[in-house]
């Protein structure tokens, strides 16, 4: 059950490396055993990424606002449909209707009825796709689910590579298609976000197509509903949306500038190291690993302008 | 990492056999694909037990109670010196300190000054106990952070037979004594309990000596705190402690009467087999495994008056 010692050292080594290139002549007691807030006050500019407000939505609650990374690697059809839903301003007045402890919170037409204008009411499933033409950012760990684990561009990712596929990952704060039985029964009208245990049963048996960066305790803090699945009874209890917006659509100056940590780099290595062995010393024995959804990939508010001719969204 | 095809197999014939108990001509397509939902109407009165009051805690809040059972085969110390401070109304008028997302939520005197009257104000670590003595009821299943996991009298427990330790794990709703530095420093003036993803980097570095029976959901839908860690920067954003009781002094017309099912059972191997595999029609891929945090043990008001030299907690 425990990883190599050759990972788990090449993990450390990489954390030791990305530790010297930020600080040329570092003590030897943190060379090896950085802690998650050292590694992030110590990366570049160049470890954070910029996500494409094309691909970005706007929940906007009477409470606040949710910001929503897509991804469309993943679920290209649901990601343009809810795209087009939000253009289209179905979620506008609509409100969440669902919040089940240690589980999701669900938004939707609570009538089911609300023309969708020019996207699509259903769209088909998108539960996995090719591992081929992904780079997995793979975690040494075994995980309980999956054969592989790991990261792309920031979202929790699983992967069988003894049949080629590879499949979002239900983590706290990912976001997916409500459905029906009918596995092509979603599309995004119905969306819910994943707000306690990682309910890992789901993956692969419906479309997750983003995750939240930012506004997630407005979600997690919902009075839980007294119905079956956490639906609340009467339409009184449901928290109204106002709605659901996509960010480029958004003027800049409203806009909610994030950055969020690159995956594929030296410094997540590094993340990675230190959330596997705490160095911090309250600690007094390291874990030793860690759980893919015990990884939450970092996001910052974006701390200065994009210079022109600089990195688009990646 | 997919558990032996025996071992799943063994799990579905236990749920079969359990099935069989309960409806003596099952139809064959249930036989071996019973739901948990299922498994549970089928269960028989003797497969729940009654917690014992002595070991039952009431945490009672504006928004209601939150009951508690404590695990003195873990935390005899721990369990005890909690009791002896409810006892002495040490939390009554105290408050929820701290709310950190994804986290915990935690209770404590915020002056940290308060007399503790006949409890200690520290009790030594209890982070784990010798395995010897305990019957773990083992999941088939690779963990990530630990040899073997599993179940032990309704608490998530880890084990590690080559060293011969056992702990429990810090799973949705469990309970601990928050702790400084110094790992002797905790012992229940300060309580936590897990409100997100598993923190399993906490495991053998807290005492855990509890968990959340019912009412969760008054501590998970709580707002979080702005400070670090959770905590509330404010007073008047604490959220009052009215009592901790221990619910064997509470009168018998006050209590909350629940039952936990036993999870030395074949209704309990028949329920992990329907958590690992679910069987709803919804479900289109079955996991073929569980987390030992995804197996949320079920509890349930007691239904019948217990009989005169019937069980006792167990």
């Amino acid at each position: 059950m425990k990883p190599p010692v050759a990972t788990l050292l090449s993990a450390l080594l990489a954390a030791s490396a990305a530790h010297a290139a930020a600080a040329p002549v570092p003590a030897p007691a943190t060379q090896v055993a950085r802690t998650s807030a050292e590694v992030l006050a110590g990366s570049a500019p160049s470890d954070w990424r910029t996500p494409d407000p094309q691909n970005t939505l706007y929940l906007e609650l009477t409470a606040g606002r949710v910001v929503i990374e897509m991804a469309p690697e993943f679920a290209p059809h649901h990601v343009a449909n809810v795209a087009a839903l939000a253009r289209g301003g179905y979620f506008d007045g609509l409100a969440i209707v669902r919040a089940q402890d240690n589980y999701v919170v669900q938004w939707a037409d609570p009538d089911a009825k609300k023309p969708v204008g020019a996207a699509q009411r259903t769209v088909n499933a998108e539960f996995e796709r090719p591992l081929r033409g992904l780079t997995l950012v793979r975690l040494p760990d075994p995980d309980t689910y999956a054969p592989e684990v790991g990261f792309i561009d920031g979202f929790p990712v699983a992967a069988d590579p003894s049949v080629g596929r590879a499949w979002l990952v239900h983590c706290y704060g990912m976001v997916g298609a409500g459905r029906d039985n009918d596995v092509d029964s979603g599309g995004g009208t119905e969306i819910y976000a994943v707000i306690g245990q990682a309910p890992r049963h789901l993956d692969r048996n419906v479309t997750l197509f983003g995750r939240v960066l930012a506004g997630m305790d407005l979600l997690s803090v919902l009075p839980r509903g007294g119905g079956a699945l956490g639906f609340y009874e009467h339409a009184g209890e449901r928290v109204p949306i106002k709605s659901l917006r996509v960010a480029a659509d958004v003027p800049a100056a409203q806009r909610t500038e994030l950055e969020v940590l690159r995956t594929d780099t030296p410094t997540f290595q590094a993340y990675l190291a230190a959330r596997r062995n705490r160095t911090e010393e309250w600690f007094k024995v390291p874990a030793g690993h860690v759980d893919v959804c015990n990884v939450p990939v970092p996001v910052r508010k974006r701390h200065a302008p994009v210079a022109a001719g600089g990195r688009s969204a990646g």
